[in-house]
């Protein structure tokens, strides 16, 4: 595959993303909009491992330098970044008859705004911290991992609660499918590799199979690829061995430091 | 002050909030709001030490047991947490005239959110985690002095480069003070606090003057409380020792791991 050099679309939708937590929600929403819309996008995968993000044709789409980020051709070139955003533009701008949203005047749009804030400042940072330190720092912290493990536990209980009576984190009565879900789905996808284990959350395991009966949503959660961790792949053996190991490095940290789960 | 046990307004807004931070930008919003609208609020100062945003009534506010959180009582008491839903809220509804805000159908709102979600999800998380590993935890861990601190730097540059030509984050031309300036005041007004220091960053440090001087900004900085580290006081000759002993562990860790600034 050829090392993206600038925008390559003329009209519509282009997406920069690569398959991460943050990379999803914008997948899955734009694969949503295709089947009730017939919305059509151009998305190119950005190898962050290459600093593709770091480029100056990219600074100018999101001057943060991370993905995912849109530029809608069709809006003056629009650029639009940080996926709370991407979220609240796209639907504003064409699901024109809020199937994943809520018209601006509904108090359900404000409810979204926190849910999506609550999962864009808190689940997705935390977790993220806790992939880093469970999985990737080149030192082993104990504290660093009970900390972030833990908070991440705390937030997935706050979920927990929410669904306790409802079938979609936002909407009326037993809430409605939408962006509020969107925003959590890659990470909850991902959970696995932050050492958290959705049995522990049944409510949130059942509200992930529901969501994940959507085609749209498995489609958005493997583009441009899956994540790693999904919880839609099965372990090999020698995966499960693996995790096994993980299981025991996290369990450590947490008695280490006397760590009671606790929420909210 | 007697411990706060319920809300205790009737109409209008109500605020739930402490001195940090993520409380400012609602005590900022509401105070600009009070000068330009006349609009009142209700506060009570949640202290977050004795838990008491963990418990049923508080939750019953925000299923996240966090401040700030505020009830609109003129809205059948519609309940909103999470400082950008906050921002949105108060600005959608009572900043008629888009004096701190932009029309929902302009690009700029949809600016103004890409930025909030930035400070949301991004510098506030990370400065927070500066905060803890350079401050709070019980060990100090330079692997984690260095992370955050560092993540925070980058952060910073890129708010650097963004105002280089402009006043405001947001808006036409130069930019207009708006919610998208309001969510960041008070990370950046704590600055010190994750051993951060704005001559690094000169065009962020113009902005901060530039915004404190309006008196609503002024005013919502020192509400309920002003933050301990504020960058709108002096320090004494002691805080100014210990401060000289907090670059020094910071240096060590970013010494360590050999840190390299870089942004974005």
């Amino acid at each position: 595959m050829a090392r993206p050099t600038g925008l390559i679309a003329t009209k519509g939708i282009e997406l920069l993303t690569c398959p991460t937590p943050n990379g999803f929600k914008a997948t899955i929403l734009l694969e949503e909009l295709k089947d009730a819309y017939g919305l059509e996008y151009t998305s190119q995968n950005i190898n962050i491992s290459l600093n593709i993000q770091k480029e100056p044709w990219f600074i100018a789409v999101n001057p943060n330098g991370r993905i995912p980020a849109i530029v809608d051709h069709d809006n003056g070139g629009l650029a639009v970044f940080e996926g709370n955003a991407i979220l609240g533009y796209l639907s504003r701008r064409y699901d024109t008859e809020n199937r994943f949203s809520f018209a601006v005047d509904d108090d359900d749009y404000t409810r979204a705004e926190a849910w999506i804030g609550w999962q864009h400042g808190g689940l997705g940072p935390m977790q993220g911290q806790a992939n880093h330190f469970v999985r990737y720092a080149p030192e082993k912290v104990p504290y660093g991992i009970q900390r972030y493990v833990g908070e991440s536990e705390r937030l997935y209980g706050v979920l927990d609660a929410r669904l306790a009576d409802r079938d979609f984190v936002v909407g009326p009565s037993r809430g409605k499918f939408s962006i509020a879900d969107i925003a959590l789905l890659g990470w909850v996808d991902n959970s696995r590799n932050a050492a958290l284990d959705l049995s522990q959350f049944p409510n949130v395991k059942a509200w992930f199979g529901r969501c994940t009966d959507r085609p749209a949503v498995r489609r958005g959660l493997a583009l441009p690829a899956p994540s790693r961790s999904s919880l839609l792949k099965e372990l090999d053996p020698a995966a499960v061995e693996a995790e096994a190991e993980v299981k025991k490095l996290v369990d450590g940290a947490k008695e280490k430091y006397g760590y009671k789960y606790t929420s909210p």
